[in-house]
C-alpha cells in the first residue's frame, strides 16, 4: 500500500488553508482553513468540512444553510500547507448569499463595486437563525 | 472621493490570504499571503507582491525565477480577509516547474498522484541559485 498523504498542519499553527472551486468550471468559490480532523472528515464523508478562526471548531459546510458541498476531488499545493477542494456547491457558497464569496472588485480608485450574482437573501439562507 | 478599501489585516495576525488565478482561464496558480506593504505595492505597481510566511519578509513574485504576475484584477472576500488575484503569469508559477503549485491530486488510497504539466526544471528556472 502506498504512504498515505498528509498535508503539513505544523506550518500555521495546525490549520491549512482550503481554496473552494467549483468543480464544473472552476471558479473560486471560497477560501477557509481545515485541521486535521475537518481533512478527515472531509475525505471520510465526502461532504466538505472546514475548522472556523473565528468560532474556533469544527465546521460542515451547509450545516446551518443547507448549502453543502460534495468533495468530486481534492488537490494539494507544493508545500503541502494548502489543498485545492473541487466540490459541487448546492446553492450559494457565500454566506451574503452570492454564489462565491468573492464578489466584490477593487475598483482603480481604491472603492470596491459589486460583480458577483447574489442567489439568495440571508434571510432566505438562515431564515432568520443567527 | 470614495472610501478607499482596506482588507482586514488584523485578522491573521497582519496577514489576508491570496489566491491566485489565472486571468484567462480561471486556473488556481497558488495561495499565498499578502501584509498590507505586498497588498499596497501589489495595487501600485501592477506586479503581485506577497509576504512569505517561511522567510518572514515581503516577496515580490518573480524576484528571483523571472516568473512575475501582473495584476489584471484584485476581488476581496467577503469576510475582507481574503483577496482573489487574477494574474497574467509569466512561465510556471510553482518553484518546482509546474503551472500552477496545485499539481497533485490524493487519490482513493490517500496517496498522491501528479497530474499538473511540468513547464521548467527548478535548475531552468533558477541557474542554480538556491
Amino acid at each position: 500500500m502506498k504512504p498515505q498523504f498528509t498535508p503539513d498542519f505544523q506550518k500555521a499553527g495546525g490549520l491549512v488553508t482550503a481554496v473552494t472551486v467549483d468543480a464544473d468550471d472552476g471558479q473560486v468559490l471560497m477560501v477557509a482553513y481545515m485541521n486535521d480532523e475537518a481533512f478527515r472528515l472531509t475525505l471520510e464523508t465526502g461532504k466538505v468540512h472546514y475548522y472556523s478562526r473565528t468560532r474556533k471548531k469544527l465546521w460542515k459546510k451547509g450545516e446551518s444553510s443547507g448549502n453543502m458541498q460534495e468533495l468530486v476531488e481534492l488537490r494539494v499545493g507544493c508545500e503541502l500547507d494548502s489543498v485545492l477542494v473541487r466540490v459541487r456547491q448546492r446553492g450559494p457558497a457565500c454566506h451574503q448569499g452570492y454564489r462565491t464569496c468573492f464578489f466584490r472588485t477593487v475598483k482603480a480608485d481604491g472603492s470596491l463595486e459589486t460583480i458577483g450574482e447574489r442567489l439568495m437573501t440571508p434571510e432566505q439562507m438562515y431564515g432568520g437563525k443567527p
